[in-house]
């Protein structure tokens, strides 16, 4: 990953995108391409496997993006984001079931 | 990344979500999520970091979970797209500006 | 509004689009929708108004899809949802503001 | 639906809202809103309907103000964008099936 993430930074900087990575259009970014990726699943489940992937990669590279443009590690938010699903979603709770937490009994 | 990808593997066979985790499902989940990380710039750009960034690890989450449902490998997938993408925005056409592929001249 | 509902009614009669329908997809849909609206505005404020107006329209057209779908009346739903957004957006507390409800002091 | 946009219009100046209704700021307003509303359909097809139609109400609410921060008539744009669609989708190429345009043979 750290690879990848070193040849986005060089993209960015080669075409001198950076003025246009405010954490607000990397957010709108992020959702539109969410958007290419659902139009995949629209009315089926019919999808074009090498489509899709593409889409994902591009909300995952906008994902690097937005990371750098908050200035935090997406490993280090991961890891602290993980922890509170852990705690919000316990094993014996969730099992199963795709209950939302504001859901549970 | 590695860890991170074991341990999100292992947070959803504790919980037996594997059945919900169909490509369709996870493209859903990958817009609604980008959805709560845009309502912090809805208005302004004052957003509260830690939230916004729990937001964005949410967003890579599912993207790692979409990987695994789709079969494929994540950091392939970004390879490349990568690649797709320098061939499709030339550093001499696109230093500076952030028009779309289709609105080159 | 009336015309237009039985317009797209009719549309969808036609082409015998009624089973694709569901609520879900249709929710889907207007996702996707909400994307390629959202991307003209990615970059900055210089948008296309044709262009704009044709994805802005596409949306209220599923939204209309989506309240058949539901089997509800888009005036009747509007109605209800107003009076409750007065009831969470009081005048004095949201004046020049625009604070989340789940915000107020 | 005239009655509607008088009652909106109403509720926006009382409360200022005016300066915050860009449209970039709605246009995000509605993917946000269109994400709430696709969370009811995330992991199965069982959704509380009023639930989902306050969602559904939500974002035709905010369409609604896009046209007037467009200065577009919501009809208008609404005939204009059917007439293409009808266009684009003739009825002997989309009977019973879902395909897009693009995907005509």
């Amino acid at each position: 990953m750290d690879k990848i993430i070193s040849e986005i930074r060089k993209i960015r900087e080669d075409r001198e995108w950076g003025i246009f990575h405010t954490p607000e259009n990397l957010a709108k970014s992020i959702s539109i391409e969410a958007g290419e990726l659902l139009e995949h699943f629209q009315w089926d489940n019919e999808f074009k496997l090498e489509e899709a992937s593409d889409e994902l990669a591009d909300i995952m590279i906008y994902c690097l993006y937005m990371a750098d443009s908050l200035n935090v590690s997406i490993e280090d938010i991961m890891n602290a984001k993980i922890q509170k699903n852990k705690a919000k979603y316990p094993v014996e709770r969730t099992k199963g079931n795709s209950k939302k937490y504001t859901e549970f009994e």
